[in-house]
């Protein structure tokens, strides 16, 4: 097949290669600074790059500032509005995470946008590589060994599933804080302790490290008031973050907010990701 | 609290011993030939039962035959019509796996079933119970060990994702078939290996065991014969179940139907099980 | 190769299978009633069996009553003695838990035996059989799931690591009694709660289940009264055992003493052991 | 009691506070730049230190350069000499890591030291603090996750059993490469997959990290040259290891020699462990 890729981090340049791997044709727009293969064509506008695509990939996140595609690779400006009018019609046109004005702005251009941040698939095996990142952070962060350490994860959502799976089997003693009912039993199933998100007040001081998963203000200055000293308190949420980091400076309080683990721990994987969950949308359209 | 608990089986029973345990009054009926303690009010009609009580449980399965309240425990035939009438208004009614023909008739009696068995909480906690009981059958019926061993289990609902987890620990190779790719990923994130339920041919040959938790009819005669000798086929779903048992016969495979693990393998846990949800639903309702 | 293959129950019929099915040539004495394939050449005495063979298997265990070949699928009574007197030399003779009286035997006729039942390996793989098999019954003997149950075993050596690590991934809270600081270490590492085998008055009614893997009397009557009421108790330790049931029956506690449960559980699984142990000994003594 | 502690690193000071918070009375030297608990007396000699002690313990390691205490939270020079010639007779003296000049130095001073570094609790629980420091640089250091990848781990000892287990449970396939056939045994109890040290050629190529625990020569040039492209390569094993750096740093392997790591990922948790043997060696005394 041809693909068009345009603009990006290193996980777009790792797409770009692992597309290469698989034999695929590519051209490449605003990614002058990564490394490719030398049968990556690199277009000289986004029309040039679009051009004969059987598929569009836009990066992850799709916007840098707002109206502009992400460029980190690149030192070009390119307005959204430029790329989406470059792009031809019947085509699937793949983007991570678009927000509100990148939508908008693809729907005046008539461009129908697939989120791919949006499939099941993909945010799942990113929650497996972030678990995997905040897995490095405790054990680097904090003078204790995981084996024997308290831990409680607020939210068990994806990141939340995995990364208790994961600190239990490296010997901790996990909590897991949930509002639901249903949630409780998994952990049970799972051998966690379940814990309800309204009631943590007085358990707090119990953990050597709080982390946090659930964008919502759930660690706020009462309950980092209540942590032990010495323990580390981590949000895994992206913004605007469930914990009051002003409050935890104040107090002393170790923490640490770590976004975008899955680029920078495992940019390789994270690309591997992108690629499956592309392939799956154009087995679905039949494309593939 | 006052419960009014009628019909069932050793679960009911089990319920009614972890009720008086936690200090609530109890008055039962049709529960004849289980073991109480003294201080269990046996009722001599549902009238005279539900009377004064602040929550009505009823069994698991609600209804045995047609029309008739489930009473295992009792040599006493009790229609579900004469139960409905004779409960009191504005209390809450707890009963199992209502059919539809006993949720007409308690409509018609004017009554509002609160249906335990479609909580969340208690179906993950079953699973856990189910996965067990499968484990259970899976040792006793073959004459390997787990360990070494590769297993098939169709399905990624609450009993594949348990019992996909424990043959893992155990020492399977674990493959598990679904047609969602967020399945796939999450089978990947834990260690599994996915397969789709819709290609699942020149596959099959390659397990030990394959484990059915799908309620339809996933294994047929085809692919049953693709299996290789002395290979296990356990079927987990309700009925009418996933494998066709005639076709297994003829072809001399071995095929194990296994149904109401939780209550055979673990009927104390089972009746835990039952009294948390009824305590969740109670809390819910602020009853307690 | 040419083995000889003489005695035993059905592990030895199922390494004589694997042996068939591995390429090699069989003769078969004592074991009438085993299902052998057509290859076999079934032997007329130990002499005929063992004529031309370049290694001879004998049972695990060697001998039945004393003096006496372990003939469990054969009506014939076949002193040891004239089994070793029917043996060619030079040729490796491998037997299963060789008692004295069997190696004094042995000696007298010259033969030097080499006792599988010593192997490491083939202990640490018929333990982690006994452990699925413990794992069985401890399902199918208690009213609760595993999962969430408290467990206490008596033993760290091959058996106890093996039985704590699945019990822990089933989901239960194990303890471990041992003597020893550096067995403590290890079950810290593995998540499990390091108990003292010689200080375990007041902690044993913490268990739903005791399961003893040490051949030495660690559950007297006193320990045994400290039960909760309902906890199970079983022993996995070969003769005399570990558990004192005389005491456990006058005090009504639930004990179960499971033996020989690889050939039980998993026959195919220990013949293969067997087979394999055989194997490592013709490979270091460059026979194979 | 009263403890004597001099010289050490961040593990003695750490050690120094956990037994001032146990109640016990310490005099330390050669500690200067730790930070202590004002009931921590400082000495102004060894002498001074040792004077009164019940227990005096030196560090791990003993020596820094040779013939001198190490001292890393200290600029004095102490020679070993001088400590062994201020001990108190009777009174046990714990030191770690004890080389051959350090020996032979205490017992010219008459002095009998007890090596808390040859404990096999101690090592087991650093062992433990080890496999986390290795599998932090393993996620660090490579751009994929560890789910999914393929590790070889050579060596099955203390370390090389509980990364083995870690890594299985983060979702690798693990293989272990060991000499012992009993090792094979374990390795496939717990699901790793057992190679033979001695043969790994041929497989090297298909694993994308490669650990080695022992210490010896088992990773030169020839093994390093097929490794696939992109493989980590990290040696855990003391000086003199077990990898060809020069020969890594030629093919342009990657390659981490990784040392010290309890003490570096957790110092805390480091003297713990040391606190908990000095307290065993000091209870088989029966001092405690």
């Amino acid at each position: 097949m041809k693909f068009a890729l345009m603009g990006g981090d290193g996980r777009m340049a790792q797409l770009a290669r692992l597309l290469c791997a698989d034999g695929h044709r590519l051209a490449v727009y605003a990614l002058e600074r990564a490394e490719l293969p030398p049968e990556c064509r690199g277009a000289v506008s986004a029309e040039d790059c679009a051009r004969h695509a059987d598929c569009v990939i836009l990066p992850l996140p799709l916007s840098g500032r707002q109206g502009y595609l992400s460029t980190l690779l690149s030192a070009r400006e390119v307005p959204l509005e430029e790329v989406f009018d470059a792009l031809p019609r019947g085509v699937p046109v793949c983007a991570g995470r678009v927000d509100a004005a990148a939508a908008d702005c693809a729907k005046r251009s008539g461009v129908g946008l697939i989120d791919y941040f949006e499939r099941e698939e993909l945010c799942v095996l990113n929650a497996a590589a972030t678990a995997e990142g905040a897995l490095e952070l405790l054990i680097r962060e904090t003078p204790r060994t995981l084996l024997g350490s308290r831990v409680l994860i607020v939210g068990y959502g994806r990141i939340g599933r995995i990364l208790a799976a994961r600190l239990r089997d490296m010997g901790c003693a996990v909590a897991v804080a949930s509002r639901k009912y249903a949630d409780a039993a998994w952990c049970r199933a799972f051998g966690l302790e379940p814990l309800d998100t309204r009631a943590l007040e007085g358990h707090l001081r119990d953990f050597d490290m709080v982390v946090n998963t659930v964008p919502a203000p759930v660690l706020g200055e009462a309950r980092l008031r209540e942590l032990r000293p010495g323990a580390l308190c981590m949000d895994l949420a992206s913004r605007p973050g469930g914990v009051d980091f002003a409050a935890a400076a104040a107090l002393g309080v170790h923490a640490v907010w770590a976004l975008s683990l899955p680029g920078e721990v495992a940019p390789v994987s994270a690309g591997e990701i992108i690629r499956d969950t592309i392939y799956n949308i154009l087995r679905e359209q039949e494309l593939m």
